[in-house]
């Protein structure tokens, strides 16, 4: 509330953006209006002219009306103008007012022979080579939008729920994850210039081996050992080969870390509360509107809404039983269901997540409690496992068109079985002394989760591949600007 | 407001914090509540204890009296505990509401002779050496949620004037400044698996060398040339050798850019705005109470609510007028008032930014048109410069106690004159082809600013040293988790 009292006094100098001017038509509704865009598309008639007029703050732009054809002589797609008008009722189907141009500039021109953005479709594989201009297209445009409304919902959810953002390192000397697909840092020539507290290994900038970060969550877990309750949307980085639509070199991901929880079910509510917050704040989304619009099963728009609106909480199996109903179907398909035969202690492959969110569950799942050898070291072991059948306290959510969504996990804090695992992963424990530290002094039971913010908006906006989800993607080989 | 609409539904089955506890206490008043924290501190008499707990949701804690003091005996300093009673209303001061323990449970135990954070004031370097548990601290825990309520004042300021957030990447090609203080990504090892498009050099993941960004503008150009409003909060990377307390090697950085904008008053207008309404949203904030109350000269903490509150805009002097007084200042003042003697043509160092600021305006003061000669290539070279005396339109805002806070200015959209730039900074412009287009197709006239984050913070707070104004700081020599 207090913000709102300045926002008044807050409010920039700048002139209105196309949406803040339909948003609030100027009264009285003749005073001339500025309208600054770019041009999307041009329709001259002999005694009339058309354009459409985008400033990026929409998915529909505005449409210019030139009774002076003149004004309009120098226009082409892509050129960058000034308009001087009023906004008038429209007579057109599609928007409710549109400007009758009383004046026209040009400010950047653009010849139409040159310009890469051509009218006629351009492929996926053309718009990644010209990523600096891709926003310009329809999709990426309300793509970036959806991605800035998403991040906004999620700051709104975790805010109201008394967590405190963090902006955890990107730089770092631990790999969270042990998957050994690390950026290195590259240590700088040696330079006389490095202070002295480098000069045992003046090679390296921080006297030691730096990596990007491969997730927040350890850092996340000293936060939360004093704030209690913390997330993050920060970028990771992982070196993978793979090169499928759900995997890139650089990501966003949200990490929710909290203390004072000790069930896994606590962990997964908190992650689908966040989820179905997102999406009912997408419930009327002029964006994910043109987004789905584009896409081959409009009808699964509906779907995602109703996975919100769902008055029960989606449905959880355990691992062990998810295997179960997979090993069954598998059986009784003729000439078996999968590539890879469903068997307790083997990782779930895409096909049995998406089996079971796309057409066992028809909808979001959480399976939980997987086998403690699938699994990183900082997992709390369950106290009920049976001995040889370790499982851990852990969940992912699986969800339709997609797979895995989100991963999280109570974090075990019990100090002699983290040492443990860390021998049993082969990992040096005089690495992690801080780590161990959290739970030697005041640990508290605590859990959290992470979810690929590129996955999430790939699964509400319909988009195929992750590579359209975040402005300039990079994955191996490719690395634009 | 549809965000709200959907609050209930959303907010999660979490217990509440102290500081929601506290907000909205039970009804009726003797009902039984939780508290979940740590000990900060106890204190124990014959018939009676009090301990007070904090779960980092606020400054203060909460108080709980212990009626019976066997419930204490297992509490120590930096225990976590979980305590079951009733709020009531506090006879003591610094609190409203106490909690009349009825049960208590150690979670976590402390053991108090080797606990590394000790009640005794501890120096800022032994906490740098346990940033782990610096969060602990009252002032780190202040300036952590400092942090947060920062981050959502300046999302709050952005969108209220129709800028979208963008994610620009960390890993690029390009190095914005020109000061060649980039950290580099290190090339793989040779690696059968690296998909064949990498082939011509396989040693490089992304087929070529790939730096840390060292600022976003570049990539927000590219995204402003669509959605014409944007902004980032974003990890920038300088590998720096200053050793100061105004620098890190990974810092976090505000930038705006936005397309249509001619003159730099403009764009100072919108940085103006922007850090009052970050100061604004601040006028009552308990965490900025906490850190100030330790601070030598409290008082300055009224200055800043003044600069925010000021009826007029902030001033403004150009680099010519600045060099002016400073020249003057220096001649009247016997023996010279600075080291570096002012002069045309030169940097302004920290001394005539200093001075500027803290003496001669004692408020903020926006420095604008700089020779072109002391700025990046970028920058839009003024249509008034006297040949040879070339300046940029651009600023540097200075603030009391702190310097520079932010920079900016308005980019170069002529081709040419940006050719010309590229050529005198001796940049290659095959490199900035991508950057070139963007002016070539529709160009418009833009402008944006870059505000370091903690120098913000550090402003704000008082807090003299940035290395304490974020979680885990690394510089030169120094990389801790």
């Amino acid at each position: 509330m207090l913000a709102r009292r300045f926002l008044s006094s807050a409010s920039s100098s700048l002139a209105p953006t196309i949406r803040q001017l339909l948003a609030s038509p100027p009264q009285p509704s003749a005073a001339s209006v500025t309208v600054n865009g770019w041009v999307k598309s041009i329709r001259r008639q002999k005694k009339v002219a058309f354009a459409v007029i985008s400033d990026g703050s929409s998915d529909t732009g505005l449409q210019a009306v030139f009774t002076d054809v003149n004004l309009a002589k120098h226009l082409t797609n892509g050129a960058s103008v000034r308009l001087q008008g009023t906004l008038a009722d429209s007579p057109g189907a599609g928007q409710e007012k549109e400007l009758k141009v009383s004046d026209a500039e040009v400010l950047g021109a653009c010849d139409p022979e040159t310009y890469p953005m051509q009218k006629q479709a351009l492929t996926v594989e053309y718009l990644r080579d010209h990523c600096h201009l891709r926003p310009r297209t329809r999709e990426i445009g309300a793509m970036l939008r959806l991605r800035d409304t998403t991040t906004r919902a999620i700051h709104e959810y975790f805010h109201d729920n008394g967590f405190v953002h963090i902006h955890t390192p990107i730089i770092t000397s631990n790999d969270c994850e042990g998957a050994g697909e690390t950026f290195r840092i590259a240590p700088s020539a040696s330079d006389p210039s490095i202070p002295s507290a480098l000069d045992a290994k003046p090679s390296e900038y921080f006297g030691h081996p730096a990596y990007l970060t491969v997730s927040s969550q350890l850092h996340l877990e000293a936060a939360a050992s004093a704030i209690s309750r913390v997330y993050t949307l920060s970028p990771c980085f992982r070196a993978e080969r793979s090169q499928t639509s759900r995997h890139l070199a650089e990501f966003w991901m949200l990490e929710g870390e909290w203390a004072f929880t000790s069930s896994v079910t606590e962990v997964c509510d908190v992650a689908e509360h966040a989820v179905r917050h997102v999406l009912r704040t997408h419930a009327s989304s002029p964006d994910m509107d043109a987004l789905w619009k584009q896409h081959p099963s409009e009808a699964k728009r509906a779907e995602l809404q109703a996975y919100a609106d769902a008055s029960q909480p989606w449905t959880r199996l355990t691992y062990t039983e998810a295997i179960e109903v997979l090993a069954k179907h598998h059986a009784q398909t003729p000439g078996g269901a999968f590539v890879f035969p469903p068997a307790w202690g083997s990782s779930l492959q895409s096909e049995h997540e998406r089996w079971l969110a796309d057409t066992h569950v028809r909808g979001p799942v959480f399976v939980t409690d997987y086998p403690a050898s699938l699994k990183p070291f900082y997992m709390r072991v369950n106290d009920n496992s049976e001995p040889g059948r370790e499982t851990v306290a852990c969940f992912d959510l699986l969800v339709p068109g997609m797979g895995e969504l989100v991963g999280g996990s109570l974090r075990e804090e019990r100090v002699e079985l983290l040492e443990a695992a860390l021998d049993r992963h082969g990992l040096d424990k005089a690495d992690y002394e801080w780590y161990l530290d959290l739970r030697r002094y005041g640990g508290a039971p605590h859990g959290g989760f992470g979810l690929g913010f590129e996955r999430l908006i790939s699964w509400m906006s319909g988009i195929e591949s992750v590579r359209e989800c975040i402005a300039m993607p990079r994955w191996a080989g490719r690395m634009l600007l």
